[in-house]
């Protein structure tokens, strides 16, 4: 097995050897299997957006099993997607490409202030359908936030006993936090915290920005000059309050956008020390060449292949 | 088997045999047997509306066999109904014809804006009356909706693990959409998508209009230029937003309406690509003759032996 | 057996022997045994209402075996009573007479405008007190329903699995009805149609007014020329509303009222086709010796020896 | 065995030998073993007052062990309390005095108009610790009702399954009484009926005043003349209200009085027909010694051996 | 065995040897090994405070093996923190220290006024990772308290049965208090007794002002002439409530503060024959050599090797 792989399962040394098969797994799979860096490609925007909001540009995303192939010939290290998606394909596909399956979803035909997804897989749905890992998204800062980790929590500790890797997107949103608060650096860094102190594998936040939402925080980051001016800076506070960098935290995409601020933002999060991206409309909304070129070009950055 | 409906089963590759064997089951059964199209028969309308709502205007309808007596002679692939009717026909009509056994409902002595219907039966009954599916509503767009959610996936992972169907009824409305908006194709592509990504193999959703609910779908449908113009154009675009076709779609009736438009809808849905109708108080509020002779036409335009 | 049992026992093959067994006790015992028609003692007033309104007119009846007694020797087809009740002399009169185990029940020292009884009883209760059927309570109309039609669901698939029979209440009440429209036939025949949809073996429903509460079905009762102008006819329309006639349904008596009254009720009742009464205050706040004669006529009115 | 106490066996005859064992191992122990008399040590005022307010005055009351030994040594029947009381004398005192462990508490630092205690053991903890009976308090007239109902009910078929007693503390409060009618004599026979209809063994209620809370009760104690002048007549309708007597009903002691009030109180109870007492604060907060007699007296007035 | 260690260990008879050898661990282990006091060092402020708020002062506490660290080289008898912390470092550091996992937490990106921590961890995680104790926050005070109660109830059986330590932290807070009655002598002696009764081995409460809450409280407090002048009285008073000091009680550290001002109130607890301190954020987040100084002195003053 390779070092670096080698190096970095050695931080779940509570985990069983089943477990840290399936984080294995993902990090030796692709084209950047064995770098310890990932790049996901999630599909979960039919359940959240809807179906033509979500695949109506690049109209062979209706087909589940577009997506199995994406990831596939882009040689991400996993596909992520709610049960559906993962049911039309998984046998078709099993064993090819490590899947994660998504446990909780929202719709967007009722939105609240303070929200909380729907579960719609259990673990051993994921057992079911070969899957590696389950996925989960938290809500910190919603009222709602302690149902979401009482969830996980017991998901979590199902999936360890079971040997799958968890995977949680945290992403803070809620009548706790202004909107700009959900992406500034100090609620970024503390939502890693929290995924990772409930027992998180992989933790997905979205790039912080440099405003600092709460008092309290902003005294200690102004009193220890903790450095926060650039993506990278940020990047690498945030691994670090995910255990010192013992744990493997990837950064979203987010909405569509142009393609070299995606690749800026992608050196960013390399130089940072992040551990790669999870990239869902940027990749899947365009023609399945440019995917493939972007996804490339994109691993090709935290391969350290290209600048 | 089949080859049509050896391919629709390959669509549900993760399913075990007797999950695979109710689907067949029911794409055997009757009239349209082997086509790979359905006409069901639903009815819950004496729980949804009340006895003499439902069965005054022919009043065998009160009698629980005559719905399995009417969906056996009209060719129906299935009957579907909740438990007390279930059980009053089940053990005389054993064999004889697929059976949905209905899995909520609601009644109309309470209502309420954000609607949840009640639980009225379990997989395990669904199992000792011999039923080859369950059946289950969601009302996307409900504040309940999660609580729906949360229901259908538990039933949902124990139906599919004792070899059972499951056909969601998947029915926009709450307070999270306008009267207009519950029919909306936007909404109701979306609400194709929901239930097939929470695991439906067959997936009811009422016949949309040309109106779109949402803002952020408005433009998709705009910029794209998806046609929705005809009846058949939305059933096609609704049976895209269902795995691109890879799930079984089909199209409730709504209220009693006049035959030929109901006849003109049958042909826009079957012109779309939609795999057929479920069809309650359009029949079995008819005298039985006239019945037959409505479903047999219905039958005969999905069959293609009319236009 | 009896043929008028025999054929009653007919409607519900659905159930294993031990329930139809359960269903036949009840049937074959007492001065209706064979006849097809009840006459069941319940007492839980005491809770409903407390001891002094329940006993202190025939004070007798604070004594739980006195329910009993009176129950067998004016030769009721069952009695019925909350846990405490029956615990007090299930064994004394061990198999004597078929005893109902009532499963929830509603105190009067706070009260709210959508009523939900708590469950003060359970399954294995009723087996280990000899009983052969559970009794249960639904309010329909309440915004509360959801919660007791889930309750007794669950009840009702383990005691049918365990062989017992389902005997259910069914009283609209709470904030979706006017005080009229609880009494209402439109209402009384839908709550005996949802107690039948549950899987209620027998249900027990008021005797209805010719008030009707819904505007939806004011159309249809006028359209279609529904008889309900005596109560006979009423009671034949809810027979009817319980699939046609194919489950039992019985009366009960309401508030203490002048005997010739009830005699009028009840032959109203008999000659809508209703299978019975169940009646309790009427009863056992009447000295011991007018109690058995009461119920003695009522029960020679049902078996039409008299008239 | 005393005839007495097979005689009072003899009304639990749904109970296995188990139970019954329990119940007769409380009427066989202490200075009233044998007469069918209750005085029962229930120490659960530190939870629900605080420790200084229970124990300040006697400071030997903060040693659990304290009170194991004063119910050892006045000769109670029992001894009843909280996990965490029980828990500290419970092998110390193993076999010695009869326990009844406390299952639910409310503490006074948060109150609420409907209150609802919180669980705090279990019929496990209780087999765990040597215990005979179980010990749970309702509040009838609270809103929470239902949630204290339908704990008790699960830990009643429990208890009873593992041969294990049921003492109900009935203690009408919330917000469908008035602060007088907590006590009213109405309120107090309806506490006793509820708790004896819920299936418990013994039933603590207060000494109930001559006023009458709910207007339909007061009709009726009028129409029949119930005496409810003296506390002996108003003992009377608890104990009748109570199966005809055929439950054990005591009576709780309330605040710190004035000693002689006590007996009095205690010799209403006696000639009323009540079982006993449940005395505190009125014991523990005193020296020892006056405890002891003290104790001694309420036990010989029951006993009769003094007026 | 020491015999102190022995004397404190009989206090707890009621518990299995498994537990008994849990407590036991955690008295013998570091440098109060033995003298029957306790230093704990907790980290959770990660999860309650953030990561910068936490950690940033002393980068070092990053690491989650940081603090397994120091906590084994200052001596401390155990280290107690949430699921991710132990999992880091569970492995590496198996057997070296005793650990407890702490299993409620609460994030400060949402707060409110009556709170109620998540559950992150369980039972069986504690067995899992090889911890000898499970922690729990209650909040007395708080309308949430009862779900709090309930679910220590539970826990805390399950541990006693599987052989581990309970440790409760005990800290009013909510609706019910005022802002000045978390730490009144009152309400912290009310919180010490709550943790006992709910069957905790080892509380920690908050050091007790001489701020009285309550009226009742007061009134007591007056009459009987309580001291509570000096912190080693109010320390003697809480003990004294917590079973009249037959439960092991410790004291909690709070906001970072003056060296002195800490040892002043360490030699406070002592004298008032306190147990011993859990200090977090006052130790961790110094420098490394001064956090080992500091709690070496902190022990000394326990052990009695310095004034």
């Amino acid at each position: 097995m390779n070092e670096r792989v080698r190096e970095i399962l050695s931080w779940y040394s509570a985990d069983n050897p089943g477990t840290l098969s399936s984080l294995a797994r993902m990090m030796n799979h692709g084209r950047l299997g064995g770098t310890g860096k990932f790049v996901i490609l999630p599909v979960d925007q039919g359940f959240e957006h809807g179906p033509a909001r979500s695949f109506a540009a690049n109209a062979e995303g209706y087909d589940p099993r577009y997506h199995f192939q994406l990831a596939l010939e882009s040689g991400c290290n996993a596909y992520a997607a709610p049960l559906g998606f993962i049911e039309a394909g998984a046998a078709e596909f099993a064993g090819e490409i490590p899947l994660i399956l998504k446990l909780n979803n929202s719709d967007s035909l009722y939105s609240s202030k303070d929200p909380c997804p729907a579960i719609t897989g259990s673990v051993d749905e994921a057992l079911r359908l070969g899957c590696c890992a389950i996925g989960f998204t938290i809500y910190p800062g919603s009222s709602e936030r302690n149902e979401m980790y009482h969830q996980i929590r017991g998901l979590t500790e199902e999936a360890k006993r079971k040997g799958l890797a968890v995977v949680v997107w945290s992403y803070p949103r809620g009548s706790g936090l202004s909107k700009e608060g959900e992406t500034g650096i100090d609620v970024a860094a503390y939502a890693a915290q929290i995924a990772c102190q409930l027992g998180a594998h992989i933790v997905k936040v979205k790039p912080p920005t440099a405003h600092i939402e709460q008092d309290a925080a902003k005294k200690v980051y102004e009193k220890q000059r903790i450095p926060i001016g650039t993506l990278a800076e940020r990047v690498r506070h945030v691994v670090q309050s995910a255990f010192n960098g013992r744990r493997i935290v990837i950064f979203s995409g987010g909405e569509a956008k142009e393609t070299n601020a995606i690749y800026d933002e992608v050196r960013g999060i390399r130089d940072g020390g992040g551990f790669g991206s999870i990239i869902g409309r940027n990749s899947f909304q365009r023609p399945r060449k440019d995917a493939l070129e972007f996804l490339g070009q994109v691993m090709d950055i935290y391969a350290g292949k290209t600048k």
